[in-house]
């Protein structure tokens, strides 16, 4: 029976995690609070709507402190004392440089939302975490952020994204190194290219798919994920070579 | 004959690089821009007194693209018509979070100054390297900043400055899949644990020592060493375990 914390939950992957969790037994998903940063969307809506209360949606800026801080006062009272056991920070950006690497001027907003802001949301969550049991903190990132395997990503006109996502990765690690002694798992997940607003309709995979072998992970998860980087295992994709392999297998970095 | 610029040049590896080219043989160096945060410390004022006129110090904020712009122009009329060959992005700050990463409140801070000023300075001096013959622009890192070697790393209390380094390979990475195929050569050393302010006392290797090797790195530099992380070779350390090993290897991401 967990609680789990899912920010950028108005669309896309976010919105998917939050949609199949709401939809399993509550004796294994208790509470999922949706973090967004403007009222609910329409989708989300509905996935509250059919919730039965376990679904609550939250409006908080992740690249705003107090706006977090206030966001962990209302989550600790609908928690009623309780811990928090999961926090999947999804919410991100992918800014184009379509001039260039060297026009690149989106590289500030990339580290404030797919950076700063997940440091800033794991912290200000620690001390629910830490009443939690499941000790679980999943940050969502890409292949498209492991330096190793950036040469079959290079066609991708998004720098300022893999600069903050290999960031990111980085910044999980070391959560990992410091919280992995008290029983906490840092760990991040590449879901995949998903046909969302993000990923455009070109994309490898349908949402859900991404979203159900991304909770595959996440409902099976083990200490020994602790500081790993993740790729989803989706049947069909596990051979492929390349960008769209997804094997269920560790990424380098 | 080559051309160099290289920034955080007022004190520690800048300085000593510095110092080691400006006694280089001139038909080898031709000309070294000294960039520096504010005037020339009273060291580097002695570099460039008994340099002949090849050192040429400039004042230029890296965070403050006006002013790097500024002292593109200048850069441009020193070097009157010529290009520039080399770009050592060296200036960097390693803030620490003594109290834990979830007290740490420099993130901002070191991605301002390790990597987005790493970008702006190189885009804006892009013109003059494309001019150049050289074509080749070395980013400082460190093996602090390796995702795959982080373990070794734990103790050392500067999450900002690992989580910004390692965003730093990863740009660096992307600068050279865009440009190696234009005859560039972009990529990151690893300078040692050098006895200078920011590695205080205790470190490893003396800066002249640590300075030396990168240059010989940086003299002897191939087309192959683009989009990799090179450690500093030093006899008698090469075969050292963990952290203090200077093998002269491609150091993993």
């Amino acid at each position: 029976m967990s609680s789990y914390f899912i920010t950028g939950a108005g669309r896309g992957l976010g919105l998917e995690l939050v949609n199949q969790l709401s939809r399993m037994p509550s004796n294994q998903v208790s509470i999922v609070i949706a973090a967004s940063r403007s009222q609910p969307t329409a989708a989300l809506q509905e996935v509250v709507d059919r919730s039965h209360g376990r679904v609550i949606p939250i409006t908080v800026t992740i690249t705003d402190r107090s706006s977090i801080d206030m966001a962990v006062r209302e989550v600790s009272s609908r928690l009623e004392g309780k811990g928090l056991d999961v926090l999947i920070n999804n919410a991100g950006v992918m800014p184009g440089a379509f001039k260039g690497i060297a026009k690149m001027d989106n590289l500030r907003y990339a580290f404030e939302v797919n950076v700063e802001a997940v440091h800033e949301t794991t912290a200000a969550l620690l001390p629910l975490l830490k009443k939690g049991a499941g000790k679980q903190v999943v940050n969502i990132s890409t292949t498209v952020g492991s330096i190793s395997q950036a040469e079959g990503f290079a066609q991708a006109p998004f720098p300022a994204y893999k600069v903050s996502k290999a960031a990111l990765n980085m910044l999980t690690v070391q959560y990992a190194l410091e919280y992995g002694k008290e029983g906490f798992t840092f760990y991040v997940i590449s879901p995949g290219w998903l046909k969302t607003d993000m990923g455009s309709q070109n994309a490898d995979l349908g949402v859900d798919v991404g979203a159900g072998a991304v909770l595959d992970i996440v409902l099976n998860s083990r200490p020994e994920y602790n500081g790993t980087f993740r790729n989803i295992l989706v049947p069909g994709w596990e051979n492929n070579e390349g960008p769209n392999r997804y094997d269920g297998k560790e990424v380098p970095w």
